[in-house]
């Protein structure tokens, strides 16, 4: 186990009904504040009246940005800084899933910043300040309600690139597992893919004797794998959604990364699908994640052993290991593949004429991985066995 | 899962050497601080002389209380809350086991406060501002040191009653594995049994679909069980003190309490052992947990199951379930036995001509526990169970 720092301020407010909450939430770390959302979904299911209601009877006063979208753009983070600049808002409230919640993360540090607030995300400044973002999460997936995380992408050039600083947690979220009983088959599958991913980053790593941080790992993957069918099944099914809404907070507030350093290889090569062809983030880890898996298991056979065996009951066998590391991979696969994600970049829609673009893209900043360093060319390796 | 609001703002600060860091962490939280520890052997360790360089260095002052003892007393509370007002001081910092800890919260909510601090733990009056707190964790166990919980003992009629809020969780905690490698066996073990009890309070619920929870208490469970008897056999094997530190940090931090609603009746049945024969929290805990689960196996037999094959990895009997759960619960016993702890009130030295009084007092103020309700008449029966 690595030495390390954590903790987890973000107040979480779970459970049935907590989004009326969300007024008394907001006064106490801002008076007027950015209301931010993405799809226009939030208003029709008339969610946006009830925090509406809920800030007017807190006296927040509030402006209203929405029209953020999946994979969420720089163009939107200027304007939102831009209107909190201009009202003097003092906090930022996201309503929504990861999308609504990262862009609100990078508009909260772009305020109080004189430069340009892309330079957070290129590495060429480190944020200091940044105003308090709340949140009302509507799509378990991203785990952004409780983490230091935000991705964003530019435009021009189609560059999507993360943050990574406990500065900008949240200061609250609040979740309600029946907000998600109407998110679709594909987005509740999808979404459970990441919160998969989020767990799978951290689990493949290089630092030994990480026991405990193993075992809450598996435990949080098995609950996501168990609920995910009933609520695929069962939409309104309270508890499982409560279980993955819940298991993809602890999925990415970096509980699961203590003592432990993880991978994010897929991510970064994901990210370049993502921001060339506007896919899914969920379903773009369900192609590049069992493709990243078959490139890397003999780096650490008795690591993908303890996968297979702990996560899937793969049954071990001991004389040929390999065996059971390749089947608790295509037992994820073929996971993932029953929820009804693409498995491959050509169910996911993507085609192989780009795939060296996108290799070298992803490693535009340098080799990424840490369980094992992935360059241009071991990237183009993962996507051709993504194919 | 029941709805639940859940942070945990400690910051955690782990690994080798971290106690070198205590000057500067507590900086943040004080410049003249109550310096509070229990035994000699902190001096005796070199602990005392790193922590006081470190302080000087970060031009901390300071005062100095010692002497906390197991089951801490509320006389040296009192006497730390007049020192604290006496040298206008505005933080504590613990250096030690439960006991300086819960000591320490315990001043830093008595300070402020205009009445008897003991109002708070007869609920009489609840806390509303303290002195902040900081930890250098020497023995993992209580969990105290990321807890929102503090045990004192009333030396007058030997009364042991918790404190829990929110407001008393500590600042920071320092975690070094290796300042437990000099933790004697029985101490090691008592603390392992600390921790287990405190994940096993929240196990046993009658709250349903607690999926992530309940998988997250039994890998932590796991963790523990397996690496006591590494740290037993090699007192200074660091991944195995690490793996049981951290483990008694989350066991008692309330993530696994989210959305459910632990027993804890064990704990109020054993505090009067400790009150009385001033027995070690934890060895108490491993003789009264199992004569508790055979008390109330029948309430709910398939959490009895789950726990005997998920935890113990006990063959399931689906014919007679009443078989695979009882062998769970001697699992747990011969476990605990194997450590070297008593199991009996006989091993633990302690007589049973008292168990009625015991009993009373451990409802004196209402029945106790969640999973199965415990009045004077189910105590003593639990409590013969122990004998």
């Amino acid at each position: 186990m690595e030495n390390f720092r954590f903790s987890m301020p973000t107040e979480i407010i779970f459970g049935k009904g907590t989004e009326k909450e969300v007024g008394a939430e907001t006064r106490k770390i801002g008076a007027r504040i950015l209301l931010h959302y993405g799809s226009e979904r939030i208003r029709k299911s008339g969610l946006f009246d009830t925090v509406v209601r809920s800030l007017k009877g807190a006296g927040v006063e509030f402006e209203v940005l929405g029209g953020v979208q999946p994979n969420p753009r720089l163009g939107l983070v200027k304007e939102g800084i831009r209107i909190c600049r201009e009202k003097k808002l003092d906090a930022i409230l996201a309503v929504g899933g990861g999308s609504a919640i990262d862009s609100a993360k990078a508009i909260g540090v772009g305020v109080p910043y004189g430069g340009d607030v892309w330079d957070f995300y290129t590495e060429k400044a480190k944020p200091t300040a940044t105003l308090p973002v709340g949140v009302v999460l509507t799509i378990p997936a991203a785990g952004s309600e409780a983490s230091q995380s935000s991705v964003i992408t530019k435009e021009e050039g189609n560059y999507k690139r993360p943050l990574d600083i406990g500065l900008i947690r949240p200061r609250f979220a609040i979740l309600n597992p029946e907000l998600t009983y109407t998110l679709p088959p594909f987005q509740t599958a999808a979404g459970a893919a990441d919160i998969m991913s989020h767990i799978i980053e951290r689990y493949f790593t290089n630092v030994d004797h990480v026991d405990l941080t193993d075992r809450l790992c598996e435990a949080t993957l098995a609950t996501v794998i168990h609920n995910v069918p009933i609520a695929l099944a069962e939409p309104t099914n309270y508890h499982a959604r409560a279980e993955i809404m819940w298991a993809g907070a602890i999925a990415h507030n970096d509980l699961l990364s203590t003592g432990r350093v993880g991978d994010w290889a897929t991510h970064m090569i994901e990210h370049e699908l993502s921001a060339l062809y506007d896919v899914t983030h969920g379903a773009g880890l369900a192609v590049v994640f069992p493709a990243w898996m078959r490139f890397t298991f003999r780096h650490d056979l008795k690591r993908f052993v303890q996968f297979a065996v702990r996560v899937w009951g793969v049954e071990e066998d001991f004389g040929e290991p390999e065996r059971t590391a390749l089947e608790g991979i295509e037992r994820l696969k073929a996971y993932w593949k029953s929820t009804g994600l693409p498995v491959t970049l050509g169910e996911l829609g993507v085609p192989t004429d780009r795939l060296e673009e996108m290799a070298k893209r992803a490693v535009s900043y340098g080799p990424v991985g840490h369980f094992i360093t992935i360059d241009k060319r071991e990237a183009l390796e993962v996507l051709k066995l993504a194919g």
